[in-house]
């Protein structure tokens, strides 16, 4: 197969430079990229079978989503935007969905716009529909498999402050007696151990990883797993030579609280702990200290960096300028839903480029050269997809995407403007018309290869259209005796 | 002509509220709202010649760019993001790009993405093409006219600092001989003068003033004119009874001006000149200090917030809280561009929402009905339409957007969730599929109805493929020049 565009967009090289071919092509079979060059030499030299994209295409690397969970959004299931502690109680009312399907939908939009793999974070819970948390989870990755994208897939869990930063029992003690002890009920007769963590992680290793599945395992957030938890986490991961994925300093009172246990930073503690290293990447990090930033670059740490869902959140803006400078690796994330709550890489790639714009003359802030290597190259590396995707080189597999020129640069655009701030600066997600994993299509001029799109929607719907389960009406109900 | 949504949104009432019409409609004659209602209701009751709308879509008041310049954006001219004062360089050096065509592409997509006013703050510039000044913003005025669109047009200019923010006469001195001498010739020969200024706009309101356009005046920004320009500038405005609109306190540069020159900030500065009022709208307002505030809450001048604009232009993040707070009148504009460089209102009210997200709970950011409010009822009132237009009521003039409900709700939206947070968190401008102003169509189905998308961009790329005018070169060698 020969994917052409006016321009092909190898890699990037550094702030200023990408490797990028005029009238370009890339010639792949079987998955993996034979040769990349001159459309005419290759179109010369191959006989393929099938020819992509045209003079009106620019070809990019497939881009990462570095930090993600599934689910139809919480605004889309009834929740406004609020912060982040208040938050986690209110995502615990909402709808159910079927996981398979709501996987799905996301992938679907996912792809849309060009991303070509994810990293997926998954939270154990505790569902009527659970039959056990392997089952209820190999759903999820049967879903990444059947659409063909690439996954990291990690469950997360976590063994204290089930309710809040603080200790349950003084939490629950606060509350009036009929909540607290429906809480308590509730805390106990369900919990989510650490073996129910390892054995679903393992049996998702034995059973699910794969060419395009990788299975990662995370601890939650660092001030919700003791010191054995999280010691546990990184046995496991380093016994099966997988990845770690952790939210990290998402919120000042997460920071704070690390001041008040620990007198350090979560960062520090966990670099106390033996937990960093260039196997874990890290959620957010909106607030890192000048000195957490020096152990991520000395540890090789990533960050998976989220700026839409930190402004959601009311999280905060990370130092990324700061990151960037000290070489750490980041990458990024639209953490379900992105600004647009649509899952559009390319606008978060936009995104990012701007918010760090700090006021004045002379600061430095991310290139649209390095926006595209933290969502393609660096996305791939925090995956565990760096060998295969991340950017066109011969021999790594075909994850890539062709976007619509033509609608880029309408009316009119300079013509020595930069392909890769063309695309940084104006694509759209609907920009995406054909996007490729490991050499198979997946989108073709915008329609989906696998699924039905709005068949996928009309079954969604379908499954919420009825009234709320019992279940569900009646954690709506705890959960509005409990905000006040 | 009925207009008809499963919602009507009529207008704001307060940050969680809105006056909303389930299975509404809006009745309008001649371009004026006759009646707004269930839609069975005005149905029965009236005979219309066309009806629009279904259930698939809400009905919302058309939307108002409160602060916005023409032209194809600097990016697609060639000129990536920098911050203002050496951006203000680099636009000297773009093609010249014919202002009727100019206008009307920029015209095209505002009226895509739902807006019917548009604040336009035009540069008194000369350039071969012109005849006079006069003629040649006469012709962008004409753009307006023909598309039907409402517009608020004011000339800027300015008599101070030409080149900086210094006098030019020193600047000129640091240059090198060849460029001090060559910019001093650029300068004085061709100077636009308060008379030029003031005569252009008198000459338009005489000639363009009309039941859609509005002919304001506007002096540049406060420290590049003297106090008579400033006093000049509002007598006209007094006369002609007209609005003014001002750059203010874009850049921390421009607030340390103040406190150099005046020991005041501009916005005090203006005070003490007895400028402020409700005629006056102030575009930025980044560097506010908590009694410039208190003046603009005082005085009930306006600002025209630009978030886009002040991410992409390094000027940083204005104090829209607190002016929400103490009740200052803020409207939304995109300034040339927006953050996706495609003029898109729902984008811009999107980032307006999410950016003042100040980290923490319990911080006050606007709300989804206080952001559309923003973008209608508050840009109504600066550009002197907010009488006719900004939100739905009998006896208005009929300027109304209808959005395509389906796509904003797929594949589900939980159904106790109030429109205008639907709208506000997900609506795209290509969601807009109907745009009406005065009764007039001027957007059916997502078509224009007076204009052929794909010729003006034709004919926009055709005027600007050839090379570079020798005037344009020129410009382009002595800016290469004095950069450094």
């Amino acid at each position: 197969m020969i994917l052409r565009g006016k321009y092909v967009v190898c890699r990037v090289i550094d702030d200023d430079t990408s490797e990028i071919i005029k009238d370009g092509a890339v010639f792949q079979r079987d998955g993996q990229i034979v040769e990349i060059g001159l459309y005419m030499d290759l179109k010369a030299r191959h006989d393929p079978d099938e020819e992509i994209g045209g003079p009106d295409f620019v070809v990019i690397p497939g881009m990462v989503n570095a930090h993600h969970h599934m689910r139809l959004t919480p605004f889309q299931l009834g929740s406004l935007d609020m912060p982040l502690e208040p938050g986690i109680f209110a995502e615990w009312s909402s709808r159910e969905v079927d996981p398979y399907l709501d996987t799905l939908w996301c992938v679907l939009q996912m792809i849309e716009s060009g991303i070509t793999t994810v990293m997926h974070n998954q939270a154990m819970v505790r569902t009527p529909s659970d039959l056990d948390f392997y089952d209820s989870n190999a759903r999820i990755v049967d879903a990444y498999e059947d659409s063909g994208m690439r996954v990291a897939f990690s469950l997360y869990n976590r063994d204290l402050h089930f309710f809040t930063s603080q200790d349950d029992e003084t939490f629950l003690d606060s509350l009036p007696p009929f909540l607290g002890d429906r809480s308590r009920k509730g805390m106990r007769s369900r919990p989510i151990t650490l073996d129910d963590h390892l054995s679903a992680s393992e049996k998702l290793i034995v059973n699910k990883a794969s060419n395009r599945t990788r299975i990662f395992i995370s601890p939650h957030n660092v001030h919700w797993c003791s010191y054995e938890y999280l010691l546990a986490i990184k046995d496991f991961a380093s016994r099966h030579s997988t990845g770690l994925h952790i939210h990290l300093q998402e919120t000042a009172y997460q920071k704070m609280y690390g001041d008040e246990h620990w007198g350090k930073t979560p960062l520090a503690h966990l670099k106390d702990l033996g937990f960093l290293g260039p196997d874990l990447s890290c959620a957010h990090g909106v607030w890192l200290t000048d000195s957490d930033i020096d152990l991520l670059a000395e540890t090789g740490t990533a960050i998976c960096h989220n700026p839409s869902s930190n402004l959601r959140l009311n999280s905060g803006i990370a130092p990324i300028n700061r990151l960037l400078e000290r070489g750490v690796n980041v990458a990024i994330g639209i953490d379900e839903a992105g600004i647009n709550d649509d899952n559009d890489i390319l606008q978060e790639m936009r995104l990012t480029q701007k918010i760090h714009r700090e006021p004045g003359v002379g600061v430095a802030s991310p290139s649209s050269h390095r926006v595209l290597d933290m969502a393609t190259r660096n996305g791939a590396k925090v995956t565990f997809f760096g060998d295969e995707a991340g950017t066109l080189e011969v021999g790594k597999r075909a994850d890539m995407v062709l976007l619509d020129l033509e609608r880029i640069s309408e009316p009119y655009l300079d013509p020595d403007t930069n392909i890769v701030d063309s695309v940084v600066y104006r694509g759209r997600g609907s920009d995406a018309k054909t996007v490729i994993v490991d050499g198979e299509v997946l989108l073709r001029d915008g329609v989906h290869t696998k699924f039905d799109r709005a068949e996928i929607g009309a079954r969604i719907r379908e499954s919420l259209s009825g009234p709320l389960s019992p279940a569900a009406a009646g954690r709506a109900k705890f959960n509005a005796d409990l905000k006040p």
